[in-house]
């Protein structure tokens, strides 16, 4: 188990904690079975004919609550103590983690409070609110939600379980890429979509350990490409915050912990245009007949956009969800 | 194996032809096993708690070419003789049955000729004439489309098969019915939507084999109830074609063979309208991700108009397809 000199963001801080690793993930994954779906791996011939190559798709849409984030937010709640679960949990979001969190608080029975954007997805706000969870509001251009979360459990003696930086969270995000690589065996490239790098920084953990020589790349929005200047510069870069129709990839800088397993272990980080999820979007329901959220665009949009190079190839591509609300499905599909 | 006194619309030709069983319906399996795909059961917790019933979806919008349509084509295809795959296949279709007879003729490599109308949905003309089928147009409100599709095969030699009103056809749509209860066991009841009574047809075969116990209705659009009336008169009615968005329902006219069979074992016919058609379309995309054609709602629908009588029982809903293209599903999520 690595070391990690941690650095917060204010700088004042510095403690050492422990990255996970591929057994957290495996341990994981014994905490949601039969409370996670194992989501179905899906492929479309017309594409693998296409792209001379052929794509196994990870729908995480079709998860429970609609996207991946169930997976390490319930990983993380279901370790809590007794005395914690009467407490409760704290989190921020700008909407799956909030769902995440708030339906596995009601399945374990323990309350809520989320910390949610004033314009998060109105889907997201209504599932949040309809699993029972407390939602408190900020605005994401600026106020520090984490900041907002973290006064509430000093005040209140809450847990606070952050959206990506925690290692049962990034764990939980990695059962994800172990069922893919479990029903698929080793793959020449996964694509994932990234945001604050919960989901990729466990999903390198799993192909490490059971496809090791599989390439791993990372996708962010071209206007919020943090982690690729994060690798450029070899320390965490914050930006401000990005405006993106992917809203699940928002976060203005990764992770600590999850940033250290990225830099360690991904191949590339690559980066993708609102438009080309846009004519993901369109693919997929057409094609498809899924319904994929914007930030739910980025690994296949990258993947095309590499295409030429990956004839040959077998390959992985991780939806992150399928939380978009129709009038805005309906606005993007029309754009 | 019943026997049927055929009357054809003209009322001139009358002949008797044998009404297939469930035995034609397991043979159907035995030729689509490793063509068709095995679509996926799959079930939403939320909805099973506010109906206080427990509700499988087949999810035959997963199907090849985005329809239940591909099991009866492919079922018939695969049994013409060597002259027959030489001279080809002609039909006619709205859509779905054209995607389904343009697939399975280019999988076993004979010519398809297909009579469509001129304002067929374009995402199910593009993939028509993408599965390299010859596409003839009619006007859908003026012309006869089968008489178009026969003119064709008598100067030219081709086979005709028609889009649901045969043996073979109705039996290959029959296998999703079969699938379904493979894997849910019996149902208490069983939705399905309905157009020319393909689909209901083979799946009352199949319930009736699987699930003596389980009730089976069929569904058709408000402004299409041609079955209703038919089974209220105790004969085929004809209608003016129905102006739905239901597209795949809105054939004027119950077949003469899956009417007979619609006859002896359906439990009723319930309607619902096209705004209940939307507001499942949108359920659909919201809480399942999935992208569902206006026919495919239909079962759905007529399901929550009854939900209350449901309480405590075992659904089955057969979603019949998903081909919808983007700018009409933005068009519909947001009416």
């Amino acid at each position: 188990m690595g070391l990690l000199q941690q650095v917060f963001g204010n700088g004042a801080r510095h403690c050492q904690v422990s990255l996970p690793t591929f057994d957290d993930v495996q341990a994981a994954a014994q905490r949601l079975a039969g409370v996670a779906h194992r989501t179905p791996v899906l492929q479309s011939s017309t594409l693998n004919r296409q792209l001379g190559a052929e794509v196994f798709f990870k729908c995480e849409n079709f998860q429970r609550m609609g996207a991946f984030k169930f997976r390490g937010a319930f990983n993380a709640l279901s370790q809590f103590t007794p005395a914690q679960r009467l407490a409760g949990v704290v989190t921020y979001s700008s909407g799956n983690h909030a769902q995440a969190i708030a339906l596995s608080a009601q399945i374990l029975g323990m309350p809520a409070t989320i910390v949610m954007p004033h314009d998060a997805a109105p889907l997201k706000l209504a599932a949040t609110l309809g699993y029972g969870a407390n939602v408190v509001h900020y605005d994401r251009y600026q106020e520090d939600a984490q900041a907002i979360a973290q006064d509430f459990c000093a005040r209140e003696g809450q847990v606070f379980i952050p959206p990506f930086d925690h290692a049962d969270v990034l764990s939980g995000q990695g059962t994800a890429a172990m069922e893919l690589l479990q029903d698929t065996g080793p793959l020449d490239s996964l694509w994932v979509c990234l945001g604050g790098g919960g989901l990729l920084s466990g999903s390198l953990l799993a192909a490490k350990a059971l496809s090791p020589h599989c390439a791993v790349f990372g996708v962010e929005p071209e206007a919020g490409n943090d982690v690729q200047q994060s690798l450029a510069k070899g320390e965490r870069v914050r930006i401000p915050t990005p405006v993106t129709i992917a809203d699940g990839a928002q976060s203005p800088q990764v992770g600590a912990i999850t940033f250290e397993i990225i830099r360690r272990h991904v191949t590339a980080v690559h980066t993708v245009s609102d438009a080309q999820l846009v004519d993901c979007m369109r693919w997929y329901a057409e094609r498809m007949k899924w319904v994929v959220e914007p930030t739910g665009c980025l690994s296949l949009a990258a993947l095309l956009q590499a295409a030429p190079a990956l004839r040959g190839q077998r390959i992985g591509v991780i939806i992150s969800g399928g939380n978009i609300d129709s009038q805005r499905l309906s606005q993007l599909l029309n754009s």
